[in-house]
């Protein structure tokens, strides 16, 4: 007769949650050892002939091991959701989470791995020494710019897809959702205005994928205001970020680049975005507040402001513009097909097959639901 | 109506029950996500409560996440079985089969991980370096001397228990077959005269716990003879065993230190004992024949040499003479208890624990089945 305490804020659910069920993954066995010839088979003295054999042909591991479906989800915690850097342990449950989003949308079996250190050479060797283990890597949360020579140079070394998710699973989404979101708004997409609030990770490959796409005028923000050709604060990354985009030369801080802007996509952190700022953005505006868990704006505070399609990461309001309707089915159609690499023509199409999952977009509804069975298909068939 | 060709060996058959089930583990969901309140609890934005109190308390990470019920199984491939150094793709189905041992056996989800480097340096710095994804580490098939050194300053370094398996797991298997061996030939376990033949990485873990267990006649034999402190060739590791082993001085080849040992076990390689060999020991001689996949001599070579028990690692033998006995157990036990370290103590426990399953040994039946259903939580009592 124990009197169960009933939590009340979510928060405290998810704890209770978390550890009721001691985490959210587990492994399973495929073949069972309760029959005796299969320990012959699966162990001594059988394994041996596996062995063996894949020891002279390393390419066929995908065939018979673990490798061929698995996915590894790497991070070291050095900018965990919109939280920072809270280090691995913080890391984890979000990695786990991935990992059960891996398996539940794309039967993809995919390893939590969290790592004791945040310097980009080692996190380079740690990932190059496990990667013959896994048959594709998803780099996580691991902080700009470290990030980007990180997935660089992984990408060239492996023979295994490798894609950071915060920068190119983002950027996806973000791209599906706004083919969609200038339908309902009637702008044409390529000639909207953007603003982007943030210049790390995510950012970053968003609008690059965007001018990808045809989109020009796209302004990136960091904390000292637009990115633009003529400062000279920024890390080599930013300054490359300035020359491919800002095409008008905007200066400023938030409030000032923001006046007339068609679109505003939040990459940043919490709440920093008010329904003034939204007012001041020209009519019909799009507003993506993707920071997570907390976002730039709340939506009710994004459409007292005005705006006629608001989306958030978060899967508790509608539009959830979320990397998970991304990365399930780009690893899942990279593993059926071994893919070595992901190009920027695969998540071009992969975008474009997820906006076409909305037969008819409405404010409410800009990107398919992330329970809709047919997002993993339409994005694995997109990778090729 | 398409015609299948039946496998006819072993070897065919278990390449072809590898390629069918492609690989033995997978991941498996422990909540599911159909349940839309679940997505918010388990992933964002819910999540982000998690993460923040793990990283003002990571010694929790164990309750919340997969870490603690997991354990990496890692090997750098360079000592597979009796198969020497064929690299990780060589080694991935022997760690898979042992993280399917773990699963079935004793609820552990294990993770094999293969490595791209054998530089022990490399090695150390890996495994540290994704060890907060885990609540233990197997290390496995990975060659000495390196593999002392890799132990050893792992365990230092770690907060979880690190047990290099083929030098432990292999010597409380052995030490608890010994013990009903010795009551089965009506010896005293102290006084057998034994002779380990090799000097690696098992080879040297058994000597040391058979002292530990008070056995003080034991002779190892690398490819030069057997190790006796007057030989100038030893290495570091090799130099120390002579003079803990080999009381009497004993010089010389296989044939000339076997001649009226009481034991002979082979932690060496395939088929290199004969009958004549076995007819040179004392009478009511004990063979274990550990070398996989292929023993250092038939058990019916042995028996018609004259031994009155004999045993070696396979499943299609009596008397399996196997680290599957011990190391679900030793993991199960410390994940339970949350232990750091694995002590010479608890291995002397557990081998105790193990021998004493089997109410009376008999030739055919020195060791528990693999499938005994008491041995894991024997084992794991044993662990504390």
């Amino acid at each position: 007769m124990k009197k169960k305490r009933q939590p009340r804020t979510l928060a405290h659910q998810s704890l209770a949650f978390h550890k009721e069920h001691r985490g959210k993954i587990e492994t399973a066995t495929k073949v069972s050892l309760k029959k005796r010839t299969n320990i012959a088979l699966a162990y001594t003295p059988g394994v041996g002939a596996v062995s063996t054999y894949l020891a002279k042909h390393p390419e066929k591991a995908r065939d018979y091991t673990f490798k061929g479906n698995s996915v590894a989800v790497i991070s070291d915690g050095s900018a965990v959701l919109g939280l920072g850097n809270i280090g691995p342990y913080g890391a984890y449950p979000v990695m786990e989470g991935k990992a059960l989003i891996f398996k539940q949308f794309a039967n993809i079996d995919a390893v939590p791995i969290v790592l004791a250190t945040q310097d980009p050479e080692k996190i380079i060797e740690t990932v190059l020494a496990i990667a013959p283990t896994f048959g594709g890597i998803n780099l996580e949360d691991i902080k700009a710019p470290g990030c980007f020579d990180i997935e660089r140079r992984l990408i060239e070394a492996l023979d295994i897809p490798v894609m950071h998710d915060d920068q190119h699973g983002t950027a996806i989404v973000v791209l599906a959702a706004l083919m969609n979101a200038a339908k309902v708004v009637k702008k044409k997409l390529t000639t909207l205005r953007i603003v982007i609030c943030g210049a790390g990770a995510a950012a970053t490959a968003t609008a690059k994928l965007l001018r990808s796409a045809g989109i020009s005028d796209i302004v990136l923000l960091d904390r000292s205001g637009a990115l633009v050709k003529s400062r000279t604060d920024l890390t080599a990354e930013k300054r490359e970020l300035a020359e491919l985009t800002n095409p008008r030369g905007v200066m400023g801080s938030l409030e000032e680049v923001l006046l007339g802007a068609d679109v505003f996509i939040g990459l940043s952190g919490p709440a920093l975005l008010t329904s003034d700022h939204v007012k001041s953005m020209a009519a019909r505006s799009i507003v993506f507040a993707l920071s997570n868990p907390v976002p730039e704006i709340m939506p009710a505070d994004a459409l007292r402001g005005g705006a006629a399609v608001v989306g958030t990461g978060r899967s508790d309001f509608p539009n959830q513009i979320n990397n998970a309707l991304v990365f399930p089915g780009i690893f899942r159609g990279a593993l059926d097909k071994k893919l070595t690499k992901i190009t920027t023509e695969t998540k071009l199409r992969a975008a474009k097959a997820l906006a076409s999952l909305v037969a008819r977009p409405s404010a409410k509804k800009i990107v398919p639901d992330i329970l809709d069975k047919r997002v993993v298909p339409a994005v694995a068939r997109a990778v090729r």
